[in-house]
């Protein structure tokens, strides 16, 4: 198989997340002379196949091949691999069976190699993502096989292939806040204690507000309300409590401490709760290492674009990756029809991914 | 048949609103030698009734024979009259039964008048009030018999009876804003509208705020935000609109204009609809009117208590009256169980409103 052959058989497993469709196996076999651990954890599949060719470094690709529902309302079937007009469609073509036919072709061609190469991949990034690549690192990571450097192979581009990769990832902060008021009549304001009039203050100071100046690599992280709802949609009686909800995406210089006291100081003297929860963690993988000079290197050779160095948009398993100390940035195809209907890539860029990938093998000293 | 008496078979009877339970025919068949005129409307019974004794001046009572739903966890049977410890319980007892009670019976006991007596009485108060007293008012109007001043018999008593009557009541204004943005990512804030935000500043200028500062009779007309709703409860969307209702109770110099104009100077720039509803209009009474001195003067004969001239609460029938150029004034028994269960009122209390409006009659010159 080439790698469009090797992507085609993957869109056309149907694999909705915490499902791997059998791809894992697939993939196992066909690796032949890889070595392959499977480190499943709670019905999710995850493995780490890796082959050493010698004592050099360990370089690393991962991604997961799970896929979000396909839902209703596309022009072809979702999970058959239909080639029109130089584009493939279905569902995981972006979002992201092209990073993984990509890298998963790119090392089964490695005939040399100083160190290492491995694959890490999960069934459980589009879920949870509690069972699938953090399980796999603390199991490499109690082996001492935990990779120098890697490459997860998200979709990252965003006009053309090779003019963006991540080399960071904001965090993300949720708040729910609860703030205590007292029922009363609307004719008689001065009996209750009306939580709506109360939050009207506090939340003109917080709505929008940065909570640092960010720096080169990330904005500030903004505090963004999502929801707030109060009252029994009436007129003639005022509320009890309100309720409030909002996110940070918060960069290296703000974490829960700093959005607890800030809104600590703006609610000062009103009685609410709040409790925040941080889905991932904001990294930054410093732009003088060895791996992203490599990566510009390989897709310059590739593509002739330099590709600039972004710490935009949501999550993904590399904040997991970061956590353990390893080196990661993000290298895929364009990202424009990600979970959507009648997601699609073209075959050029499915193409030119397996060559930067091989190419980052290739010149990796 | 005494005022007690006759209270009883008015507990007794129910007329859940807008029911009348056949009171209205037995109260005219109760006053026998009045001339009586039904003005039904949409199924709500409506009767006004009147005995001319002389070319004097025409004083009216008015009042409803509808009472709240009874609702469940009552110590004795709601449509019975259980006297107990010197109270009368049941649904109406106070509101406002002891009042028709004491109207009824002080009309029926009047031997002499220089002018005309009536009585306004509905089963549409506690309901929409769109087919009761109003409608009547309309049919007066036209045949030219409209009252010269009326007595509306709510219960207005705080402390003790005969402390306050009401001169006065404050309308009520309701609005309902929708604020208009455009839904997106909570990652990506610049692209999205967010109406929680942009509703921040002015709410923070709006609620809570007096629109005048009121006058000696009336408080201040305060905007009171009673609900406030925006959000998919999620922390990851930001929010397409944002829906907000609030009140004004509103005194005689605040009007729909001046809260549209509020509204309108705060939210300036943004994308909005108001709705303003208004369920009634403020009205004041002047306090040298001869009705207020004569009723005072009632009262003070029968009690020895000077009762204060009271514009606060929420809304009564007597908005409809002040509405037709009549000079209107309420009074009635003690107000603190009314809508509950257990609703009672004393014995005396009924006793001594009776003797009141006998008084009131007997001094009318």
């Amino acid at each position: 198989m080439n790698v469009i052959e090797l992507f085609k058989k993957l869109i056309s497993t149907k694999s909705e997340t915490p499902d791997d469709g059998g791809l894992l196996d697939f993939i196992t076999e066909y690796l032949e002379g890889f070595q392959a651990v499977r480190v499943d954890s709670n019905g999710v599949k995850n493995l780490f196949i890796y082959k050493t060719f010698g004592d050099g470094e360990h370089l690393c690709f991962a991604g997961h091949v799970d896929v979000v529902p396909a839902g209703e309302g596309w022009d072809t079937p979702p999970y058959e691999a239909v080639e029109k007009d130089g584009c493939i469609y279905g569902r995981g073509t972006q979002d992201m069976k092209s990073g993984v036919a990509a890298f998963v072709q790119a090392v089964k061609d490695a005939e040399n190699f100083k160190g290492t190469l491995s694959l890490l991949l999960t069934s459980d990034e589009e879920g949870e993502a509690t069972d699938g690549t953090i399980k796999v690192l603390e199991y490499l990571k109690e082996k001492e096989m935990l990779p120098d450097v890697c490459v997860v192979a998200e979709p990252t581009c965003e006009e053309v292939f090779g003019d963006a990769i991540k080399v960071g990832r904001r965090g993300s902060i949720n708040g729910y806040l609860t703030l205590k008021g007292k029922q009363g009549h609307a004719a008689y304001p001065e009996k209750a204690i009306n939580p709506i009039h109360l939050i009207a203050k506090p939340l003109a100071n917080m709505a929008g507000v940065d909570l640092d100046d960010g720096d080169e690599h990330f904005a500030p992280s903004k505090f963004v309300v999502t929801d707030i709802r109060s009252g029994m949609q009436v007129t003639n009686v005022t509320p009890n409590e309100l309720k409030m909800m909002f996110n940070v995406r918060n960069n290296t210089k703000t974490t829960q401490k700093e959005v607890r006291m800030f809104v600590a100081k703006q609610m000062d003297g009103l009685d609410y709760d709040l409790r925040l929860t941080q889905g991932s963690y904001p990294f930054k993988t410093d732009e003088s290492t060895k791996l992203v000079r490599m990566i510009d290197k390989a897709i310059e050779h590739v593509t002739g674009v330099q590709p600039k160095h972004s710490t935009a948009g949501g999550t993904s398993d590399a904040r997991f990756i970061s956590a353990f100390g390893v080196d990661v940035i993000e290298f895929g195809v364009k990202n424009d029809t990600i979970h959507s209907v009648n997601e699609r890539t073209t075959k050029k860029e499915v193409e030119d991914l397996y060559r930067v990938f091989t190419s980052l093998i290739a010149i990796w000293e």
